[in-house]
Formats: C-alpha cells, structure tokens, sequence
C-alpha cells in the first residue's frame, strides 16, 4: 500500500476532493486490483471491524460490490435492508443510524433516496465525537462518489495500468449522455472529470438537463473554466470524444412526460456504432449500470469488448472500495 | 472468562433464572464489553459453529445484534427471514427447525409473533437428543429474555462498572411505563428486577395493564412480595424512581380502541423533563426502541446524555448475547 | 480427500454423469461428513473465493444449504435474492451474471423458475473465456442435480456407510411416486438411478406424466434398458420396492385442474404406513422437503426413524454440496 496520509473520514461526495487524494484512491486500487488477480484474494486489513450496508434504497449491484470488498478485507458485513426494517415501525433514520453505532459498527455505508442523508448521518456522527465513517453509496439526486471515483480508475488504469493517475485525463474530451438532470452518477463524475482536467460534455433533452447548470450554457465552449460544456443534442458532445459516459434511464422518465418514447430517446441519445463514428478511433464506452439494452446503447455495442468498459468497471468497484474502505477504516486503528 | 459452571441448554425466558445465573450473565458480559474495546473486537469461541436466525417475524434490530454477536465469537452466521421462506410453501415451524438442525446448525436463535414457539422447538430438539440451543428472541407477549437481561447488564453496569451483579439493585425503584399488556420486553424485565430485589412500578392505563396482574393491583403497596405494584397513573410509579423503562408503543393499539389518541397518550404516560422531576435526581430512562420519538418519551430526552440509557442499551446488547451464545454454545465442544 | 480427476467444469445436469464421477462425489461427500462430526467443521479449501447465490426463484432451504456448504469450507458467499434485485431495472440475466463475474465471484449457485438458465450462463461464461463454474440449484422443471446427487449420497450411505458407491443400487428397486410431470427433482433421480442399474418405478396420477415417457410406458416391464417403468396406480410402484421417494405436490396443480383435491391424491398417491406394507421390510422413504404433512406423506411416517430418511437426506445435502463446490472450485486453483 502506498504511504499517503489519509485525513478524509467520511467520503459524502466528490466535491471537494484534492488531486491527492484522487491519486491515492487510483495507486491503492491499483494495488487492490493486482490483489485480486492472485489465488488467496484476501488480505487481513479490517479484520474484526464492521462494516454495515445500510440501504435504505435497494440495490443488490452496489450492495454486494461493497459486501465483496469489506469481505476482501476480512472485514464483518452486516446488510440492512429498508424493506425489513424497523423504518416501517417509525424510528427515524438517524436513530437506526445510531442504533448500529451503538452495536458496535465502524463504517456505514448509506445509500438513499433521499439527497443529503449520508450527510446529516456523518454529522451526528461527529457531534456525538464518535469514530464511526460514513460512506454515500448514492444519495437522491445528489452524489455517487464511489461510482464517480470507479469510472475515473477505469479510465485511468486503461490509460497507463502501472500508474493511473488523474492527470492522465488532462485535455481529454469525456462525453456524459442521458438523464443528467436526475443523475447522482454525472454529478460525482463532473467533479472528478473537470479536477483532471478533463474536457466535459454533457448531452442531453433540454428536459433532463439540470436547470442549475443553465447559466453554464453553452453549444460553443463559454463554461465553467472553459472545461464543462452543455449541449442538447448528442453529436457535439461526441465528437472527436475520447470517452463516453452514458447513463442509465429510468424508465418513469416516460410517464413523468420528460421524454416522448423509449425508441425516440434511443434515436436521439442512444450510443450506436453509427454515432460513436464521430468519436477517436479508440473511443470507448461506459455505464454505471444496470444497462437498459437497446435504450442508452446499443447491445451489440455494450457486448463488444473493444468499445465497451462496462464490465471493466464492475471489477474496477471493488478494487476502488476496498481503498476507501481501507483509507477510512485503517484511521480508526 | 469466569469459570463459572452453566447447565442451561436453552435460553427461553427468565422466569425461573437463578441469581448465580444473572450474575454469570453480567459478569461474562462484562468480560466480552473489555474485548468490544479492543483493536482486535473478535474472539475464536465459536468457531466453526453456526448459529441460524430463524426470524418468522421480522426484526433488523435484534436480528444484526445477535448476528454481531455471533460474528464476534467467530461462529459462522445464517438468516433466515419468513418473507422469502418455505412457510409460505407449507411447511410447519417445526419442520422448518428440524431442516435447519439437519443441516448443522449449533445454536438457533428464534423470534416469533406467537408465544411459546420457541418452547415447542427447543422441547423437539430434546425429545430428538440433539444438542443445538435454543435462544428466545422474542415470542409474543411472553418474553425477550436477551431484552431482561441486557437491561438489568446496562443498570448494573452503571452501578458499578467494574463488578456488575443483580444484588447492586437491591431496593431500588424501578417504574416500567406503557403498554405492559403487550410487552414481551416488560415480561422479561419484571421477572428479572423482581429476582434482584428492586421494587417494580409497573404504570400503565388500565386498557393496557394485564389482567393476569389483576390480583396483586394495589395503588399502595400491597402486592407480590411487596416488590410488584400496579398503578393507572405514571406519576406514583415515577416518584422517587431510580430507573424508568418505558416501552414501546404499538400504534396498532389505538386503531383497536384501546387508546384514545397518541397525543393524550404521551400527555399522560409519555416521559417527559417535567415528569422526572418527580424521580430521584440521577434518574436513568431505558427503551428497548425503536423509539417513537413525542410518545413513549420527548425527543429531546432521549438524546440526553445526562438521562438517557438508550444507547448504553444497544451496546449492552451485544455484549449480553456474546455472553448467551458462549455459555449455551460453549456446553457443546 | 480422495485423488480423483475431476474434469467437469459446470454442474449442470446429471444426465452425462459417468460412474467414475458418481462415485467421486459419493467418496467426497462420505468425507466431508465425517468432517461435519467434528469440533471444528470448517476446512479452508475454498479461502479467498466467492460463492454467489443467485436465486432468481426463492429458496430459503437450498440456498441456506449451499450458504452453509461454502463457509464450512471458509469461501465468502453473496446472496443474490431476486426480490429486491436489479432484475426489477429491466436489467437480463445474463447481465445480471456477468456483474457478479466482473466483480470476482468464483462459483455461481444458480436458481431460476425456467429451464435452461443456468445451462445459458454457463454457456456464456465459458463463450468469454472465463474460469466461473456454474451450478444449478434448480431450473424450471428441468433438472437439480445436487439434490438427486444428495438423494443418492443418503441411500448409498445407508447401504454401506464406510464406502458409498453407486453399484451398491444395481438391481433394487426405488419407487418414484408423485408429480412426476412437474418435478426436477424427479428428473436429476432418474438418471442418477438408473446409471446406478436400479429398477426404477414411476407412479403418478395420468395428468402428473411426462408425455415424453409416454413411449416407454408399460404396466409390465417394456421399457428403457428394461429399468425405467410408468405407473398410473401407486401399488405395482411400491410392490417390493427398497426406496420410496415421495415428491413434493405444488398446491397450484389443484387449481389448473390437474388435480380433483388434495384429499383424495393423498388417498390414492399418499405414502402411509398401510401402503409400505406393500413393500420390501426394511424399505426407506425420501422426500426433497418441504413436505406437506398429511399430503405426499402422512405425517406420523415422515417422524418415524425406522422408515423416514428426510432429514438425513437435509444433513446429506451440506456433504455433497460441500464435494461439488470442492470440485469445481478447486480446479481454479
């Protein structure tokens, strides 16, 4: 493991993250990475800490990533499942928070929909001066910082695998495709793409584009220090791209009345062979996942390994949230 | 640990515990509390045993403290949670026990809605000559012994931190508040402070107060052993209190009529500052949670260091069934 | 463990199992059960894999079967339960598969209610070129072979306790009787059985037939290898037969007709005591659990010892599934 300090103690969102600590995350799940590939996949960092998965919202992907990585460590997993629990018998969420501190947890992983709960959580975390972490696995439509950080080591360990690094993405051109205004995925990932930075643009129906980032408007590059650009139509934002981030949809999207019909925003926002020509030769493709096949790629596309990272980014999660988990746990010892 | 000899098999309530018993409870789990401190919170005792949860009603709270405790003591854990089980292809609940006991399983911790189903699985397994435990985890309105006796560690622990044990009670007022005729958690606690030689101020309205009490219902004393007293109104059974425990309340009970409404509830029961004024001046207020914050007990009470045992509890819960699945798992190595 | 090569990468199905290999499992599983009886039940052959359950159908016996299997031989496991999955998202199985190999998992237990789903992952995995071994724990009413593997291990283990092995069958003769149209279970036997050289005896009701036997029917003996015989009345089935497996009757049968009532199936296909007089003395019943009490069995045969192997068959079901996931896992190493 590299010898970075570490000081962050709870990881809520990508924010406010310096270029040290993304180069701390990317060399330590490098190593993690090389860690899984031999035959005893464990190493004993956590061993008798606890790690909680408390999932207020549903998601067996994101849950079981980070059960797999607290378990890589020798860490205890404890699932929580909002569907089960004590919320429907009316306790509040920052008393079951406190209930699982008061077993004897040492690092909450949260996940809610509901923007800003990881946060109000690590609050009282520290207004009780406990040394309990709290780590947002997605909150609402705020922030996904484990996602954003995975996508980032993806990239950069396809750019240099000995040595990912986040200036390797400097004068990149990274295109973000779909349901901006409803995702917490671009959000992580528009910090940690513009720290590089990288060259950001975001495509999508004037209907998904967050009104927040109007100001930020743009078909010809007048942005936020020239790195975030703004387009409603798919084509400027891939061309000459070297990466592109599509999102998934979800499909309420429709009867919301956001969107006209599942075959039109494929037509429009889809990543198809066809438009991905528009792109560098050698562009490749992400999705956080899970993949509406034929709706924001296509699926003969989302299979062809010379295109698609997707499943590159499925390993690349585990290998980034052991680091966290070992970054903010390993403080504690 | 202490050398203590224990012959109980199962753990299915705490009427008939004897004193030696509560003391090697409180004294073992002591023990496991100093290990909860350490860097290294686990221990080998179990290993290689498994200890099944066999929730046939739902409860995350209980369910991840035994589990922790479990995982503590190095036993291998498996959950099993009626929602998603074969009850709903048919199966009895003591066909359900015997396949679990088939497959191995050491210790099987057991919450059910109907009382006495712990009983008839644990009378089973001896009729069968099995050795697995069986650990009540609540049946009913009969008992939640790991409840009793975590309560009666988080008192006796604060009494005097360094030697727990039930004679520290002797004298004291304890006043239990709320809904006593549902309470599995009241059962348990009024057999084991009665045991200790506490007086037991049970206050509940007259809806909610057991009529198997009946009998021994005397506002001024004279009752069982003169240490149960029975009261319609909170305040003599707070006067002068040295621990209050208040329960949780059902809020099905006011849609069966037996409450007027939560607002006069909390008027009337519900723990408040003003309320305490009427105890001993170092008062300490339990609640085996979750809470409804505003009725069982004001908020900002709750949170209150200076008051509350609240969280103390949940701690003490772990350590309690450490101690319960080292005595009744230990006894068959 | 015995020195056995073991080639066969997925556990698919049992109708290209070979005696070398029915016999490696028999030999395996015998040891892996005498590791069971001792204090310490855990090897750490499988340290540092990951065993996913994914139960696509619910299955909180087969799956707590195999959860136990994989830690006694120390594997992490993951449980996937359909319920509360992505599979919600619109996300396809083989997607949903392909995140839990990109995420490290070693060995797939896979359950679905069609036929043929595990044969498709693994078929895919092996399309990638990927080491995940798959195993079916159950798909549609196709096959699941680690039950007619256990039901074997149960008999043959009966027959010759120090040295199971599959030509202790040849020439009994086992009575397959109940919803033989519907049953996996009933297929996986059938061609564990009959390599065995057992005669084995099909009874069901008309409407509860494969029409696929349809060809082989005989009331006197015309059949496959002369091995396999079809039944429409229970007693020719029963008539000096060694083994009974009785089979598990879905209450849904009754409602698509197939069926006139429970009462009368269990009258004329119901295994009692009055019925085994038909059969040889020392004749043994099985059944693959959860059993309808009074329905496929009466309830006071299914406790009786001398007859009843059900819950031997549960203890049996950890063994084997302990000697499958050794041997498609300790391939990868």
């Amino acid at each position: 493991m590299p010898t970075t300090t570490w000081n962050r103690h709870h990881i809520l969102s990508l924010s406010d993250f310096t270029t040290v600590e993304y180069d701390a995350v990317l060399q330590t799940a490098a190593s993690f990475q090389e860690v899984l590939s031999r035959r005893t996949k464990k190493v004993p960092t956590l061993q008798g800490q606890v790690v909680a998965n408390l999932f207020f919202e549903p998601s067996t992907r994101t849950r079981s990533s980070f059960e797999i990585a607290a378990k890589r460590l020798s860490a205890d997993t404890l699932n929580f499942a909002a569907a089960t629990s004590s919320m429907t018998k009316g306790e509040t969420i920052l008393d079951t928070a406190k209930t699982y501190l008061a077993m004897g947890t040492d690092i909450m992983v949260i996940r809610h929909r509901e923007a800003g709960v990881p946060n109000a959580i690590a609050q009282e975390m520290d207004r009780l001066g406990v040394k309990v972490s709290v780590l947002n696995a997605g909150d609402g439509q705020h922030e996904h910082p484990s996602q954003g950080l995975l996508d980032l080591f993806t990239i950069c360990t396809l750019l240099d695998p000995a040595n990912p690094r986040i200036e390797l993405l400097k004068g990149k051109k990274i295109a973000i495709v779909g349901d901006i205004l409803h995702s917490r995925v671009a959000r992580s990932n528009i910090w940690s793409l513009t720290a590089s930075g990288a060259q950001v643009h975001l495509a999508a129906p004037p209907t998904l584009l967050p009104k927040i980032f109007a100001e930020y408007f743009s078909e010809d590059a007048t942005s936020l220090n020239r790195q975030l650009f703004l387009h409603w139509e798919v084509e400027p934002a891939l061309r000459d791209a070297d990466f592109v981030m599509t999102l998934r949809l979800q499909k309420e999207r429709m009867t919301a009345h956001l969107l006209p019909s599942l075959r039109e925003y494929h037509q429009l926002f889809g990543i198809t062979r066809n438009k991905l020509r528009l792109c560098k030769p050698n562009v490749k493709v992400l999705h956080p996942g899970p993949v509406n096949r034929g709706v924001e790629i296509s699926s003969d596309l989302m299979d062809d390994p010379e295109f698609s990272l997707i499943q590159a980014q499925v390993t690349s999660g585990v290998a980034v949230r052991m680091a966290l988990l070992y970054f903010i746990g390993s403080g504690k010892l």
